[in-house]
């Protein structure tokens, strides 16, 4: 190889990589955030502090980093929505799913961290809507579009205030913790969607 | 006076916790919020810290009272709703009075402060549900119970549902800054939300 930096230092990069991102979400799990430090990070992942920072200008970045990879490398993590051809129904089963990992606390920890960081710095919260939200809601409006061309959804409803109606209600209890996550309440949303947007 | 914490002491002890609120509040909407310190606040409230940390254990729990006292002091800030016999009309009123509410910069800071912390804080989120979050929606439920009674909701629509489907859209969008929060949008979610709800 005349490239000097060969596959092998691309495997070593990757290892490291992928311990960084390891140790971040397992601090994320455990700690409370503010006890997650680049430091701490380093020293799980048996890397040299300056290792991170030659990659990531602060924790937020590496933190916001090691949760998208968590969902990149899931292969997009509940990406496409399923189409049996019935929307109630299909929603139900995505709703039901979507509470059940809200409620669980190996979930919670790591992406309260994650709406922290966005909801304090506008250019993170840029990059996850583009990086992250954007793909996910794009994948559920194409499930929705299939809805609307077989007249199970309104042909003029707006898609993004429909996920909006649908998803949000969640969002909001699970953050404010102002009410249980169960599957009564996610068919209760689904089932008030589709009254709101119904054909 | 035989008390010898009298009238003068109180007064002081009021004037010293309105001015650390006044700080608090001041310096929430012009900084960063971890740049919000004790030391901060104390100082441009013209008293030492530890008068501070006489009342309050940490920044969390002054910068949380200091956002409860704004709402109390204002009598309850909108606590009730409009009833012009026209449920419609009424809730388009308040839903856009909201959204330019969120969508004010002098808002913005102090509220993603609130949340941040409510976010991350179970006992905090239980205290602001019971002082804050409760009492509004028991103002709102009143509302809705009155619009019940005259048939323009449906008579066993879960109110706490509705609430949350007419509100929480507008929430997540302005804690994600994931859309505009203009006038049409606002009446979006009314409608949205009286043909999921009405009668």
């Amino acid at each position: 190889m005349s490239n000097e930096k060969g596959p092998d230092h691309s495997r070593r990069k990757e290892r490291s990589r992928q311990a960084i991102f390891a140790a971040t979400r397992a601090l994320v799990a455990e700690e409370a955030y503010k006890n997650v430090t680049v430091e701490a990070i380093a020293a799980r992942a048996g890397v040299g502090k300056q290792t991170i920072y030659r990659r990531w200008p602060s924790k937020s970045a590496v933190v916001f980093a090691a949760l998208l990879a968590l969902s990149e490398d899931a292969g997009g993590l509940s990406v496409a929505l399923p189409d049996t051809g019935d929307l109630r129904a299909d929603l139900k089963l995505v709703m039901r799913a979507t509470a059940k990992e809200f409620a669980d606390p190996s979930f919670d920890r790591p992406i309260r961290a994650l709406n922290t960081e966005i909801a304090n710095d506008a250019a993170l919260a840029a990059e996850y809507r583009e990086k992250l939200a954007q793909p996910l809601e794009e994948a559920k409006k194409a499930r929705l579009r299939s809805a609307q061309e077989v007249g199970q959804l309104s042909a003029d409803a707006d898609l993004d205030l429909v996920l909006e109606v649908l998803y949000a209600p969640l969002f909001q209890r699970w953050l404010h913790r102002s009410g249980p996550l169960t599957d009564a309440y996610a068919d209760s949303l689904v089932d008030a969607t589709l009254r709101a947007f119904g054909p």
